[in-house]
């Protein structure tokens, strides 16, 4: 069985997942470790914080077992049903998914309904708010949760419970019932996944009916207008990403499940047309969407603020999601790039090195004398949140990491994500050792080769300009084509393939329209986005206002190990006190404190002078951020005046 | 009888305002002009929206005279309050004014309370949740409505009302009552002007006891801190302008009023301190307040995007208060100067040609495709608002701007704010005449004169760097001090005094760390801010996107009359169809087409190359945009690449 989105065999899709037992990810490179991370800390974290928090308690007030109040935000089982999904996929927690599966079981209505918010104080609440209520929402995240139980285990009770739920959803708002839809997408995936591991046509015929329904303003304007919850708009009409950024990524991601299943060329067109209206104006270097604080929303073209940037963490996760989706669906290798950047960025930067704590919004920047105190903009990370939906979020997608490294089509087999570990596929299997994206070179040995030829391909990231591989030592002259290097032979076991994807540091800008970082550069390296973090910051600068410090941008950048920066020390050290086996890279670059300047706010336009003071300083993945004393951070690096 | 804030004779205060009496403003003149405007259209249209929009049907319910159900916000009837206080100031609507009285004598609780969403439906919840309740801020407007009765009509009734509410929250709230303090600062401003009206010193009391409970956490956090409602810490002991920034601003002022009437030294220390901090990092070039959009609310410090810029109208007039309050206060200057950025900018441009649609935001930037359906980020001014506190507030601040022009000391006259009119201070005329801020020129004639020496002070401008005066064509050689230039000397009807304020356009730039407007550069000329309207943009740039349109700052600036203009020509007609006496001035700046850019979001970063599409384009004052067809606007505009 596969990890998330599965395709049926008579999809309309490019490329295969590959069985979830098919890869393993080393827990000594990156997305081993984060993986391991997730099931030794980030997921007995979340279990714990469900009690802590009362989702759990929400549930037995359904079945008479607790007389506490209702706790937390009125779609709070969705951190339970997220959990389990991560559970499942993970095979950890036993006991927390038997006791939840029968408390799930028992707080079940007979008709199908389950909702602790609504079966108890609100009854006669139920389905009357669906562009609030949430209620299809977390019918979704309990299918899902079930989908992935079904896939890794033989235990057949929550697939019960999720099916008993389904069957009243198409009673209820399939051809025959009402004409709505809930406000928040994501039951539109989870009823097709459904319907991928069932076969029961009914729910991908309401996962259709709901993509359908939607932009036709059942939903009415709400607090945030149409537009909000995608509703202002048919899909296969729109052209532009906007609104509620979780919601349309969802939203995305269902229509996609929809137009594979049902091989609907033009929705999964419009899909594509959507993701890159995003990508060309409304997304942020880290991969992270949404521009406003207000309605967790999209902005206007080119508004990217890195301070105010929301960038929700679970925004992240849905593009994660619909990108996955869509190289399924057309073997683009743009949408592998785009997973590659999410996960090494605008995902990881939402969790600390110990796993145990959490961004919401994900800032590029965070000034000096930055008011903290609110969860929608912290300065560090924290535990949990009155609206936690993004901690089991991340949860389950970690769980899930090692379904999205490999594909395979007949005759091919397909690596989009680097990491070390091993992938099997039928007869052949692939050991692969890497210390990516701190080294560029991925030595991949074939270790089984099974009979008779077949294709490698291995995805060059669109940052790279000069891939190189190597079959045995002997460099094979063919270039990528349409972001893949491939290679067909008749594998024998010990065939070593070695890529190496030259990744110098190099500076970033940005398309001229986004106002927010006119005259200023990002760094990176590899599939990593850099930061300068207050704590990196040599004694030379004692005094110098963080926001005073811009980047000379003519001396050359040279990396450094973290190991070897006392800065940067803490940060080789993961969750579990020992350190990694390969460091994090840092980005020397050259920093300069900008010459005095008059102290208005407002002052005639004069041109700035340089600075004389200079330092070299450290910048450190994005990722690792705020996991030393709080302090301003900064991804867009003010350019310094050249010296005339 | 003064307009408002006027301090008793033995307050602690450097400048008495003049009797409102003494001020007339020619409809000729641009202050004059929006006044007339204000009386004719905004008033009359504020008190027939009270009627569409149910505040006054929400009165009306108390009385058992409708079964309407509560329209609107639950602190609606300040809305009502304001526009009283506009139509007592301009001594218009009696009809409105005398049936509104009527009813809330009628509508008031015998115990003096007052608050139509009280009164029926929630009357178990009155004083229960002063954090939102909005209960004294509601009463303080019903206050300050009635002080401005008092000071301008005989009629005793409306004052009757606001004493008994006003007691009964000195029995309530007072020494002997309970320590609370309502979420939203504005009774305090209000009880100290009833205490001036009339002497009561426990409402005095009051205020001082209400501005000393602040910061001491009685609010709790609420939905967004202590922070927003400035109850994290002591104003005393304060440092930065933080929080909701009306809030601030109705705080600080009442601060001020404190101080002044109790010779409080170091509160009114504290308030110029955190007038200063707001000035320093937290302002707009506009003189707006407020960077964010979820709490309206000031951001960290430098967080000025103008996109984004909330800077409320409201924010806007609470800081004119507050400035007025600290010109009487200290006499110094800059506050002067504030006030009038904040009229030719923030405030003027909040409200429509046609005085009958408003800005609540006033945003410094809208771009191409803007998603303008929302309230709070409308492409266009609208007629009225869900929460409409912004338009009656306009309405009362424009119906007594005679009453800020200018103010007096013994054996001395200052003038503080330009345009066309005459003042009355004693013996002593004055006849001002100019078209001031579109000319230069001033030229103030002596009609009477009084006997004995006296000093008449004019404003110098901080932005003028060029101020001439003459006393019947002799040039007077001394420069301003502080601030003004000063003539003693013993007057005779018929001297001319002429002030030249040099104000030539000029190109401003704002402070490196401002993240936001890095490499651009605003226009303006003398108190004027400009803007770039898409309406302006010649046929040759047909096919260019406004936001690739970028400023050579090489090319001199030039100025030319609006009506000379063909895109403009719409902007000379003011509300009642004749054309303005004076035609406002547009600066005419060189324009770039940038050049052609990868469409790319993110790429290597390259040095920019200056295009080759130029065109002059006028710049019109920012407080004019959006009076044509919708479309794209921006204060800050980007900087061309020097030709090499």
């Amino acid at each position: 069985m596969t990890g998330p989105a599965a395709p049926t065999p008579s999809a309309l899709t490019a490329l295969r997942p590959l069985p979830l037992t098919a890869v393993r990810l080393d827990r000594s490179g990156l997305l081993g470790g984060w993986q391991e991370r997730n099931a030794t800390a980030t997921l007995p974290h979340c279990v714990d914080q469900l009690t802590a928090y009362g989702n759990l308690a929400n549930l037995r007030r359904v079945t008479g077992d607790s007389d506490a109040a209702f706790a937390g935000m009125w779609f709070a089982d969705t951190d339970v049903y997220k959990t389990l999904e991560a559970a499942a996929w993970s095979g950890t927690q036993p006991g927390f998914v038997t006791d939840t599966i029968s408390l799930l079981e028992k707080a079940q209505d007979a008709d199908g309904y389950l909702n602790s918010y609504y079966q108890v104080d609100h009854v006669d609440q139920q389905w009357t708010d669906l562009g609030f209520s949430h209620e299809m929402y977390s019918a979704g995240h309990l299918i899902q949760a079930a989908v992935a139980a079904a896939r890794t285990t033989d235990a057949p009770q929550l697939l019960g419970v999720a099916r008993r739920f389904a069957d009243l959803l198409v009673r209820r708002f399939g051809p025959d019932g009402a004409d709505l839809i809930d406000g928040h997408p994501e039951v539109e995936t989870a009823l097709v996944e459904l319907y991928r591991l069932t076969g029961h046509e009914p729910y991908l015929a309401l996962a259709r009916r709901l993509v359908e329904l939607r932009g036709h303003g059942l939903l009415g304007p709400g607090r945030f207008g149409p537009r909000y919850w995608q509703d202002h708009t048919p899909l296969l009409d729109a052209d532009e990403a906007t609104g509620h950024a979780v919601r349309q990524m969802y939203l995305l991601a269902g229509a996609v499940d929809v137009a594979v299943e049902t091989r609907d060329a033009a929705l999964l067109a419009a899909a594509e047309r959507l993701w890159e209206s995003a990508l060309a104006s409304k997304t942020y270097l880290t991969g992270g969407q949404g521009s406003r604080h207000k309605d967790e929303g999209f902005g206007d073209p080119y508004e990217l603020p890195p301070d105010r940037a929301y960038a929700e963490t679970c925004a992240a996760i849905g593009s994660f999601q619909l990108a996955w989706r869509l190289l399924l669906a057309t073997g683009k290798a743009r949408y592998a790039d785009e997973m590659e950047r999410l996960l090494h960025n605008g995902i990881a930067g939402s969790i600390a090195l110990d796993g145990r704590s959490f961004f919401y919004s994900n800032p590029l920047q965070l000034r000096t004398g930055h008011d903290g105190s609110h969860e929608d903009t912290p300065s560090q990370r924290l535990t949990w949140y009155s609206c936690a939906c993004c901690p089991p979020n991340l949860a389950r997608l970690m769980a899930s990491l090692h379904g999205y490294v490999a594909t395979a089509t007949p005759g091919g087999l397909q690596l989009h994500l680097y990491a070390a570990g091993t992938v099997v596929d039928g007869d052949y299997t692939l050991d692969v050792r890497t210390s990516y994206p701190w080294d560029e070179r991925i030595d991949i040995t074939v270790t089984a080769a099974g009979d008779g030829p077949w294709t490698l391909a291995l995805r060059v990231p669109a940052w790279c300009r000069d891939a190189r591989l190597s079959v045995n030592g002997s460099l094979v002259r063919a270039g990528a084509q349409e972001g893949y290097l491939r290679v067909t032979r008749t594998w024998r076991a010990g065939d070593v393939v070695s890529l190496v994807l030259a990744m110098p540091p190099r500076l970033v800008g940005a398309h001229p329209r986004v106002d927010a970082v006119r005259g200023c550069a990002a760094l990176a390296r590899g599939p990593v986005v850099y930061c300068l973090e207050h704590a990196d910051l040599p004694p030379s600068l004692d005094g110098v206002l963080f926001e005073d410090l811009e980047l000379d941008a003519a001396h050359p950048l040279v990396i450094a190990a973290t190991h070897d920066l006392p800065t940067a020390h803490d940060l080789t050290t993961p969750h579990d006190g020992a350190a990694q086996p390969v460091a994090p890279v840092a980005i020397l670059a050259t920093l300069r404190a900008r010459a005095a300047e008059p102290a208005d706010l407002y002052r005639p336009l004069a041109p700035s002078t340089a600075g004389t003071v200079t330092a070299t300083v450290p910048a450190i993945p994005y990722f690792l951020w705020a996991n030393r004393e709080p302090g301003p951070m900064r991804v867009w690096i003010p350019l310094a005046a050249r010296e005339e």
